[in-house]
């Protein structure tokens, strides 16, 4: 717990200083950036880095290490200055000197998948502390599971007044604090400042107040006095509950005119303000240049974790090679490939001998029940919707402050906050989240979700009710745009099965998906199931394909996803009555068809006359397939509140309505 | 202020049990609904509607009327059997018998754009108690600009737990703490118990404490004994800021088995559960029908408002006639079409006469200059990115708890807040809101942007930083998947407009839709004002017109938005350079334009064998114009982190890369 310093060899105010004078000079060299958060929480970075944080420079990936989060993504030169000064090896000056340029590893804001040593992608305020959760609940769970000799750390966050501001925060801080996340230490960088000008325009929560109210400890310190600062970080890890240590500093801290002002938040300082601040703060090294003393000073304390790393490393030798076989394999991500794959395998032959007509959502559900056994790193949950979402195996247990070993959060109803935790048990490692909320309140966890997407973090999102099929609960519970605009982010696979069979196989594809995140879009309403014979391969897996071919030559192809290919499949036989050749595709994930290769895709979509999409909701992306003069069956606004089966016919899908607009289209 | 009940001629429990009644029988006859909230809040709102709420049952439009936001909009039975007992014409025993019912005035949520006397549309948790802010805000606004004689009103709401555990929630009450909207009294229905169990599940915040630290009055009473539940509201009339009521209450109060538990919350109680009910609560009147002299205290409790509303109709009335117009108008949601008309066409001459190569949010700036004067119920705003929406005009003053009768809201870094409460403002009526923040961050605020398209309120959001042309922040920052987002939700116009011209046009339509939402999306970057001669009409109302014709018959047709525009155009000499007739078409409105007439859409995009669509963002919803094998020069992926220019470069988002396309394509 303790990870006592050597003492420092030179005044940590002139370490302190090094991070701000990196952070200006590199600021004002990209002509673009954010001087003013480095600057004032540079004594802050100092104090945790050379005391506290657990850590090895060069090994940035250790598993045991304390895990950082600047949640102020803007102020990404103090993390770029830390790294540099500690010792990272991919964090040379030169990089420095390339701050914000195309191709270094010091973008903007800060990129996990591009730069190592940094743990998260921030700069969306909120996202930093709200996904830290995630890698302290991670920890703790963990822990529970392969003991406190493997898994016993930190989790620390840098977070600024606008990370309090958004309301993500509030589930956040909820979370930690019901779950008594004691590993997780929130330093506010509390310097009154926004873009705008004084916090005082827009703001006047009494945050300390605000965090003890959600079961935090919370404290007031002075964020330029080391002693104060380093006292709270020692009073904090011995806490049992998360805790706030409110830090007043003075943002662009050093600088002669700007300091305090919203002038130093988002804009470099500009010559006369550095040669100032240079005065100021008595540096007289150049650009880019650090003082040989400091730097060793700096470099020793990045250095500082490696013995702990490497007694680390032996009590993992030492442990059990089944359990540590198990720790590495989560820990790398690689899945227990030959468990999954019989588990879909058996429970492919028990549905192709029992076909099942039931809602995806519970087909979902037995999907869980024979994966989560065998996939031990899934850890599920719900935002309150647990009997809705199907979530929950049986044998599932609560996590909760007494018992940090469960597998099942009680996210409440939280969904951003559900989402960016999710994130972090992914970042963290060892862990595959899972969790579930209707479909329509992706609209809530959007911003989380992206972040996922660009991270490449692997989080599974149940999300269910996925159409006017919910029925009642009307227009403000009927997703229309969700699928399309979940579609619309890079990266990110959307899942609507259409029976049993694609919802196991959809399921598989998520898990598999290592460095992307997928949505499941399930229906509330039961489905026939259309897959009845036993596949061995995963058709699902090429995004869409045939399932149900025409006879002779296609004169109309019928392309849809989810609750609505067994329409497609009525009026398939209605056509096929009629004297029209019919085919039909399913689509269960049209971002995977729209990655292949155009020859795969042409192939597929084929040369049927007519071509009609189905899917009850809008029909922007479908032209992808049907082109722009296709057929769609679907919908073209809000949905209504009435018994579903009401809906599909007030709304016009229906097998009848697809029949009969391609047999016109054919007379045409 | 004060507004007092008359002398309840009956016991009001039993009048509480006649919306208890009515909840229980409707939710069983629909099958489906949420009877445990109408049962638990029905004393609360009995004291509330009886005592307190200033209305007319008959005349719910009443300008000055209290407003009452069921935030917990599951709890819709509550508001449908207030309404009916009141007194309201169209609540009929017969729609509360349609409960859920296709086409009825009583769906699953409450949805104001059905059912006169629903202030708001709420489901989504979190909106309504977040809508609420705006329109206390409003209440202030509008009494600072007219007079506490005409705008003098309260902000009601009932709220669940589940609003305040939606992150949202927190913006709100942090804004409306900080404004001191003394106005707005919060009833927290604080019953313990979510869908998943009890609260304690997921859930350990103090919620008294909490508001106090976002600087509310807070207290905690029984929330089934009416005088404290009178008292307490009294006591919030009074205090100086707004005030939360945390109403300890049983779920489905008076069910034998289900009371307490959240078996209650969203399922109809059965008839065994029913009949037990009826017992307990001494209720003997069959299903849908209130014994007479508890209908005609409701009854009168619905007209106690009518003297009231007369004698405001009588100050209105004296009110000098001028004032007496504007506030009418403005309450009316009528624009000064004379002044609106006159500024645009001043500033489209000024703009012919001296072109201007600015960023589109300049442009959009010098708009407001224009608009913000002669259109005085627009209220601005930004969520701290003020001088990078420039959504501020010179003239503009904040609204602060000091002024109410600014123009300008410092919304804090809250852009769902900031949207709930836009939404709120535009419920009130009275008010334009506009606001900004960057593109990408509308995911935060989607949820409240969803609710605005389906109620069709009239909000405008900025938001700049419409793509890659940002920069340097890099891919956090940078809006790929957002114009097809947006697009992708029904009754929205999202806006990307080419230049100065085009940015005044399409500032034009968003205040002339009066019943749609709208975004202007706006770049960071300068670009060459295309429009260059004086047009009267407003080009951009069709959603995509020609900007740039072919000389003879086009080979290439190129669509663009925003500002691939005028790399459109930059093409297009280069193409005609080699000997290839070409056309641009500018889509400042792809939605507007999609919505047009088939006709008209195919004449407009015409017969060229070369179609190219350019949008530095994703493809989708692009297809629809430039059909599925249309040429698409955008992006496929998440941006990065450089100076812009280079950004566009690397992408292939460039003019060569469009000629080059097009010719190749020609060629094949």
């Amino acid at each position: 717990m303790t990870f006592q310093a050597k003492t420092p060899r030179v005044d940590p105010s002139r370490m302190a200083n090094a991070i701000r004078a990196l952070a200006m000079d590199a600021v004002e060299k990209a002509k673009s950036g954010h001087p003013g958060l480095p600057m004032g929480a540079a004594d802050i970075a100092t104090v945790l880095f050379t005391q506290f944080l657990k850590f090895d420079a060069r090994a940035p990936k250790w598993a045991d290490r304390d895990r950082f989060v600047l949640s102020a993504g803007h102020g990404s030169m103090l993390l770029y200055a830390l790294l540099y000064l500690t010792g990272n090896e991919t964090m040379t000056i030169e990089e420095i000197k390339s701050f914000r340029q195309l191709g270094s590893k010091t973008p903007g804001h800060p990129e996990n998948f591009v730069t190592p040593g940094i743990e998260m992608t921030t700069g969306p305020l909120g996202q930093g502390i709200s996904t830290a959760v995630g890698m302290a609940l991670a920890e703790r769970h963990l822990a529970a599971e392969f003991g406190g000799d493997l898994v016993d750390h930190f989790t620390y966050v840098l977070a600024s007044d606008g990370d309090l501001m958004e309301g993500v925060s509030q589930e956040a801080i909820a979370l930690a604090g019901h779950l008594k996340l004691n590993r997780m230490i929130v330093l506010f960088d509390d310097n009154g400042i926004s873009i705008d000008g004084a916090i005082s325009l827009s703001d006047s929560v009494d945050q300390v107040k605000r965090f003890e109210a959600a079961g935090w400890a919370a404290c007031r310190i002075d964020g330029h006095d080391h002693d104060a600062i380093a006292d709270a970080i020692a009073r904090a890890q011995k806490s049992d509950r998360p805790t706030l240590i409110a830090c007043k500093t003075t943002i662009a801290f050093g600088a002669p005119t700007k300091a305090g002002s919203s002038k130093s938040h988002g804009s470099p300082l500009g010559a006369d303000e550095i040669a100032g601040t240079r005065k100021a703060l008595n540096w007289d090294a150049p650009p880019f240049e650090i003082p040989a003393d400091i730097l060793d000073a700096w470099r020793a304390a990045g250095s500082r974790g490696a013995a702990l790393r490497s007694a680390w490393e032996k009590k993992l030798a030492a442990v059990d090679a089944t359990q540590r076989a198990e720790f590495e394999r989560r820990m790398k991500g690689d899945l227990p490939v030959k468990a999954l794959t019989d588990a879909v395998a058996n429970m492919k032959a028990a549905l192709a001998e029992a076909p099942k007509d039931i809602a995806t959502r519970t087909a979902s559900e037995q999907a869980l029940e024979a994966l989560v056994p065998v996939v031990p790193e899934m850890v599920g949950g719900s935002a309150d919707l647990t009997g809705s979402n199907n979530t929950r195996t049986k044998a599932m247990v609560a996590i909760s402050a007494n018992n940090y070993g469960g597998r099942y959060v009680n996210y409440g109803i939280r969904e951003h906050g559900m989402a960016a935790a999710m994130n972090g048990m992914a970042l963290h490692g060892g862990i595959i989240p899972y969790s579930g909320t209707f479909l329509v309140f992706s609209d809530y966890l959007r911003p989380s979700l992206r972040l996922a997407a660009l991270m490449g973090e692997r989080v599974i999102h149940v999300l269910t009710h996925d159409s006017i099929g919910l029925g009642e609960d009307g227009p403000t519970h009927q997703p229309v745009e969700h699928l399309a605009a979940l579609r619309a982010i890079p990266n990110l696979n959307v899942f609507r099965p259409c029976d049993t069979v694609e919802t196991l196989e959809c399921w598989q594809l998520a898990l598999e998906a290592k460095d992307r995140p997928s949505v499941l879009a399930l229906t509330r309403q039961n489905l026939p199931q259309l897959r009845r014979s036993n596949d061995a391969a995963n058709r699902s897996a090429a995004g869409a394909y045939e399932i149900s071919p025409a006879q002779g030559e296609a004169k109309v192809s019928i392309f849809a996803s989810g609750s609505e290919v067994s329409l497609a499949v009525e009026a398939q036989t209605q056509l096929v009555a009629r004297g029209i050749p019919t085919r039909v595709v399913s689509v269960p994930c049209m971002d995977l068809f729209l990655e292949a290769p155009e020859a795969t895709r042409s192939a597929l979509i084929g040369n049927a006359p007519v071509k009609v999409g189905v899917e009850a909701a809008i029909r922007q992306g479908w032209d992808a397939i049907i082109g722009a003069d296709g057929i769609f069956v679907g919908m073209s606004g809000f949905g209504a509140s009435a018994p579903y089966k009401e809906l599909y016919n007030h709304f016009g899908i229906t097998a009848e309505a697809i029949t009969a607009a391609a047999e016109a289209r054919l007379k045409r």
